[in-house]
C-alpha cells in the first residue's frame, strides 16, 4: 500500500454492494497471449478460489474465453466474440450454423451473466494485448462507474512506474459489445505494445500486477475499506480514422507515421503528420480539435478500417465510496 | 555511393557471370507486411522494369509468393511456404489434394527456377519481416557465395544508421527449404521488429531502401564495377531452444526472460538469464559456449518449437569481385 490519505470530514461516501462473484477472462482474442497464460496460470493455481478469510466470501472465475481461438492461436475463428455481446446477439436465435463466436457469446452469457440481470457476476476483468503503445489501459463504457474508476484509481497508485489511463467508449449498455459487459461492472485491462502471437514477460508481469491489484481491491472493498474521492482523467473515444485506401482494391497505401507511430495518448495537433504513404509523401491530419490518439497501427483494426482512434481528455470527480450495509465498519480502513 | 577505396594491385578479382535476371518476392509469409506492401508498390510503378540503359539489361520480377495467404493475413493457408522449397518437396508428386503451399511452390520453382537448373534466375531477395528486434538480416544457405556477402557488404555501408548482419543457415542445396534457394543466388531479408498483420513505417522504408541497395549493387556488378574485398561477420546458426512446456499439455511455461528479450545478437553467456516461468521463476541457459542468439521471442516460431537460436560468429574473407567476359571494362569504376 503506497499512501493512506485522510478522508476528509466533507468527503460524501457513495455505498455499493459487495462484489462477491468476479471473473477474469483470458483468450477472448485467442492470439493476445498474456490473458492466455495468464489465465492457466490461475487456473493451474486453482481452479476456482474461493476466499472465506474475514466473513468476506470473494469468488473468483477465471476462464479462457474462446477456447477454439486460443487453441489456433488466431483472433477469432469466425466472428470477433468481443463484438457478440449486444443484447441482439446474445437474445437472437442461434442454429448449428451459427457462428461458432455467436454461441460461444451466449455460453458465457448464461455462466456469467445473464447480462443486466441480477444473477450476473459483480464484476468482469477481461484481459486484452494490444500492438499499439498504450501501456494499461482500463477500457469501459461508462465515466460514471465509480467501481471500475476507483479499481482504475488504485491501479495508477500501486503501478507508479507504468502509464496507466482510463478509455471510455460511450455506448449505450444494451449496444455495449463486449464481454465485460456481462458484468454488473466490467472493464478491459489492455496492455501494450505487444505483438499478438507473442508473449513478452514485461507485459505479461505487468498484466499478472493488474490483476493482483484489481483482486486486492475488491477484498480491500469487501473488508468494509472505503476509498476517497478525487479527479480521475477520463478519455472518451471521439471518432476512429482509417488508413488512406485504394478505391478500387481497398489496399492501404500508407502506413502510420514514423513520427506518430508508438505515441498514443500525445496529443495530436490540427496540421501533424498522420500517415506517410507507401511513395514517401507526408499525409496531415486535418482535424479541427486537438485529440489523444490511441489505438495506433493496432494489428486487428487493419480489417476494421480502423488506423487510430481518438479521445477527448476530460476530467471526472470520482467520489469516495464503501460498501453498503456496514458502514462503521467501512471507515476503519480508509485509502 | 559512400568511399571508393583504391582497389590494391595483389588484390585477385573474382569474376563472376552478369545477373541479367532478378527476382523480388513479397508476401512469401502473408502476414509480414512490410514485403507485400513494399512489392505491391514496386508491380504498381512497373510490372515489369527492364532496364536497357549501358548495354546492360537488367530484368527485375517483383511478385506475392503467396496471394492467397497475404489476402488472408496470415503466415500460410496449409502448410509454410518457406518450407517447400526441398528438392523432394519440388519434384514430389501433387494432385488437387496437395496443400495450397506444395502446389504454388512448385509454380514458382517454374516460374523463377527450375531450382539448380541454368535456366533459374540469377538473383531471389525474398522479404521477410520479424517480432524479433533483429534490425535487417540478410540470411543465405552459404558463407561463400560472394553475390550475397558483397551484396551484404554494399547494404552495411549504405546503411549506416542501421544494424545489418549476414546469417548463414549452414544447410545443403538440395535440402535447403526456403524460396531464395530457388535462384542461382538468394537470400532472405530480414527485418524487425515489426509484429505480424502490422505495417511500421520505419520498417518499411528501411526495406526499400534495402531492395533499392541491393538492386543497385546489381547494376554497378553489370555494368562492370569491380568491388573490394574485405573480412565480414558471418553469423552461422548452431542450434535452436524450445520453450520450457508443460509435458502434458505441451503448451509453453515460461516467456523469453526480459533480460535476454530484444537482445538479439548480443552474445548470450553460460549462466545468463534465458527464460522467466509465469510463476516468476528465472531458468538459465546452461550451454557450455556463448554463442550470439536470434530470433529471440519470434511470432512464428512458437509452432515450430523455437523459442530463439543460436549463432556462431566467424570472420569470413571476402575476394574482390567484378563481371566476368569484360574485365578491362570492369575496372573501370572500383568500389
Amino acid at each position: 500500500m503506497m499512501s493512506l490519505p485522510v478522508l476528509r470530514e466533507m468527503d460524501k461516501v457513495v455505498c455499493l454492494p459487495r462484489l462477491s462473484r468476479v471473473a477474469v477472462c483470458g483468450g477472448t482474442h485467442g492470439n493476445e497471449l498474456s490473458g492466455v497464460y495468464l489465465v492457466r496460470e490461475m487456473l493451474k493455481a486453482n481452479k476456482k478460489v474461493t476466499d472465506k478469510d474475514e466473513d468476506n466470501s470473494l469468488s473468483v472465475t477465471t476462464l479462457i474465453s474462446n477456447p477454439l481461438a486460443t487453441q489456433q492461436c488466431r483472433r477469432y475463428v469466425s466472428r470477433d466474440l468481443n463484438r457478440c455481446f449486444t443484447n441482439a446477439s446474445l437474445y437472437g436465435p442461434v442454429s448449428d450454423e451459427s457462428p461458432y463466436e455467436v454461441i460461444r457469446a451466449q455460453e458465457l452469457n448464461a455462466t456469467l451473466g445473464p447480462k443486466g440481470s441480477p444473477e450476473a457476476v459483480d464484476l468482469v476483468c477481461d484481459l486484452h494485448n494490444t500492438t499499439s503503445c498504450m501501456g494499461l489501459c482500463v477500457i469501459a463504457y461508462s465515466d460514471s462507474d465509480w467501481i471500475c474508476l476507483q479499481i482504475f484509481r488504485h491501479l495508477k497508485r500501486q503501478m507508479p512506474d507504468m502509464q496507466v489511463r482510463y478509455l471510455n467508449y460511450a455506448i449505450s449498455g444494451q449496444e455495449a459489445y463486449s464481454l465485460d459487459t456481462v458484468g454488473k461492472h466490467g472493464f478491459g485491462m489492455e496492455i501494450g505494445p505487444q505483438p499478438h502471437g507473442v508473449v513478452r514477460s514485461n507485459i505479461y508481469t505487468t498484466m499478472k500486477l493488474g490483476v493482483q491489484h484489481m483482486l486486492e481491491w475488491v477484498r480491500l472493498f469487501n473488508s468494509g475499506t472505503v476509498f476517497e474521492g478525487g479527479p480521475v482523467d477520463v478519455f472518451t473515444v471521439v471518432q476512429n480514422i482509417d488508413y488512406p485506401r485504394d478505391p478500387e482494391t481497398h489496399d492501404i497505401t500508407a502506413a502510420v507515421h514514423p513520427q506518430l507511430q508508438d505515441r498514443d495518448f500525445c496529443l495530436l495537433r490540427p496540421d501533424d503528420p498522420l500517415f506517410q504513404t507507401f511513395s514517401g509523401e507526408t499525409l496531415r491530419y486535418h482535424g479541427e480539435e486537438s485529440l489523444y490518439p490511441f489505438f495506433i497501427n493496432e494489428s486487428a483494426y487493419y480489417e476494421k478500417n480502423i488506423a487510430l482512434l481518438l479521445a477527448r481528455k476530460h476530467s471526472v470527480m470520482v467520489p469516495a465510496i464503501g460498501r453498503s450495509r456496514s458502514t462503521e465498519e467501512g471507515h476503519k480502513n480508509m485509502i
